[in-house]
């Protein structure tokens, strides 16, 4: 048998889902053991026409097939949190640099476009706030947003971390999954990159694209923006 | 003034956030009005730390800054809905096809890989099982699971829809705005590109790469799977 | 030992590149078989500084490393492959549709964005003439470029072919080989994504977007284009 | 009357295309000029079925259609630049790097993913040599592949460079077009969002991810490899 949970560390306070693997049998004999320690059916507002006759997913546990069939769905329940996180992390990024026309371009040579319409991109907005206030009635309220949320209130500016992003194994076998079926992952491929080029792991490939840029254009790279001297 | 707001068909039962822009004077003055209609405090549980005297987010609605910044951040939010929206989808969809190895693979030629381990993808999954019990206490959870899990109990395969995804604005706009912040923006772009090619949008580069293949390999199209005859 | 090789059917004309792989002893016992089928040093210009005295590729057949090496270094090769096609197709649909703003927009209404500029999409530009003059000079001239403008000059809206682009494998072994040594590759798995979406791999995906917004939204899906009636 | 070309510093040598616009009386009349200082029709092998007769592209020069539309197609020109250069920069680094199973790893914590198979990653590549190999009829001969091995030949491992990669402007237009004409771009836009990586802009969404995964995990941010003391 196995079985996946998600929940992270505040799975005490607020439950645990269980997704399950294993022979009918054995996963009916444990299913007491399932039932008291899964969140449970008040947990979440019913969905409407689903009781608890219809699935022990309304529970907060579910023998998803046979074995390695829960490791399988918990798997892929991070390749979907990859993706939904990048979402957010890209979607607070383009609302923090919404201030870029305020800023005095740093660089303004042939290697670099200028803004078009910088008056367009004059907006200070407080990404704090803004997580917050997403967090009551929008369509992506969710988990992560209150978890975004709550970091951005205990540290505006995110000082605490350097954005070296690791990744623990189940996006990389998501994308695995993804390409053996032959679906398209596009999603949470890119951001399984994302936490890739995070660490640096792009960086030959970028020194292949200035090599060639060089080659055809003449072209230098420019120094890191703040290192000119 | 401006005011985007989130929230959908919903709103009425579940509240609707409020994003707003324009003049400090006009949106203190109309306060009384966004506190009256915004979903209120109790509509989440409150971010330790944070209360109603730091920011009216707390309350469901923001002043984000002037006139315009209350549908920017609106549209960014819709960017951030379509990537969740593609990574829920793209998982749900390889637990779907978790039964590849079950089918007689339909294709066994020069064109087509064979599927490198059958026996690795034999599960048949309930996806709306797995919908519903990702709602209770998982990381995902999130409106937008809440929603999949109940088209999933009306319609088990979702038959009422054809696939054919439609934008409607802003998730275009959302990526313009990164590409001219200069901000990376991969899985809201990519969510983006994954409507346009469900509308056939990608056609004419596919006839090209079919039209490359053929020049250089030889390789004829194959028809449609279930075209045979 | 093992030896991949590319120059597709036009290989005895046009010469076809060896990457072989195997124990040192086994592969330069068949040096004089690989010297005399390699394509040879006058089938591309030298680059400066490099002579057949420093590596057998100049004649354009190269030891790569122990048994196994070869057809790696192929595999990759098609992945470029994939990549360097996707980016050539989606560059010549982008000049295909310049003239969007010419036609009347089909539909128009709360499912779809208008067209913001449509003066500036009001060209009708004969993409066959631009694949040829990109091979004269340009940076992006290549085989590849050759091949387009081949197949344009015969089929001048490529009526022979629907679009459905087969993957032969090496693009998703390219994938698998990127993730498992943490190296990110956007290029290469979007291009194999593509090829999966213009199958209709990506259907069910699709379908879970559109049930998604019919329910927040109460949005109903679309026809297809030409189908209203 | 607009004009854009191709060629790179190199076009002296090796000639430069015309992409034109304007209106048919005025470009008729420089013809002449176009024809002088075009590459001509020995710049590259007769595409089959097409002469001088039929397109001046054969010449290297090409009316594209009115005032801009030279810049158009120049523009879209360098957006498949970009991506044609991603995939081969992706490739190069997937070879180079299938040595990862050589080598210790670094890391080997619950933050990281151990490498399922090392024995298949044992391969030490000469990148060098294989860029130059790929030039010698190959399906991905290019001259973007020539410059690439000139640029190994001269710097084996790419010191001279950091991986800081500009983009100047004609990458981000090609993007805005297929975004306004919805057209899918993947593999355009995913080269430039590599850009954007490689100069750091992503690291606010970076310090999100981190965020997030430090309050649902208790995660903590890994330091770079080698900063340990």
């Amino acid at each position: 048998m196995d079985c996946g949970t998600s929940g992270g560390v505040w799975g005490l306070d607020r439950g645990y889902c269980l997704m399950i693997g294993g022979e009918n049998e054995q996963v009916q004999h444990l299913d007491p053991i399932f039932k008291t320690i899964a969140p449970g059916e008040g947990s979440a507002e019913p969905t409407p026409g689903l009781s608890a006759a219809d699935t022990t997913a309304v529970h907060g546990y579910l023998h998803c097939g046979p074995n390695g069939a829960g490791h399988f769905v918990k798997m892929v329940h991070n390749g979907i949190e990859y993706g939904m996180m990048a979402a957010i992390g890209e979607g607070l990024s383009i609302i923090k640099h919404a201030d870029v026309g305020l800023h005095p371009q740093e660089e303004s040579d042939a290697e670099t476009t200028p803004l078009r319409d910088p008056w367009a991109y004059q907006y200070e907005i407080n990404v704090a706030d803004v997580a917050e206030v997403w967090r009551r009635g929008s369509v992506i309220s969710s988990w992560l947003i209150d978890l975004i949320a709550d970091a951005f209130a205990k540290d505006p500016n995110l000082d605490a971390f350097a954005g070296r992003v690791s990744d623990s194994g189940e996006g990389r076998w998501t994308v695995l999954a993804a390409v053996e079926e032959g679906v398209p992952a596009s999603i949470i491929t890119a951001s399984l990159y994302e936490r890739f080029e995070s660490r640096g792991l792009g960086d030959f490939t970028d020194k292949i694209l200035s090599a060639m840029r060089s080659e055809f254009g003449g072209h230098a790279e420019k120094p890191a923006a703040g290192s000119a001297g």
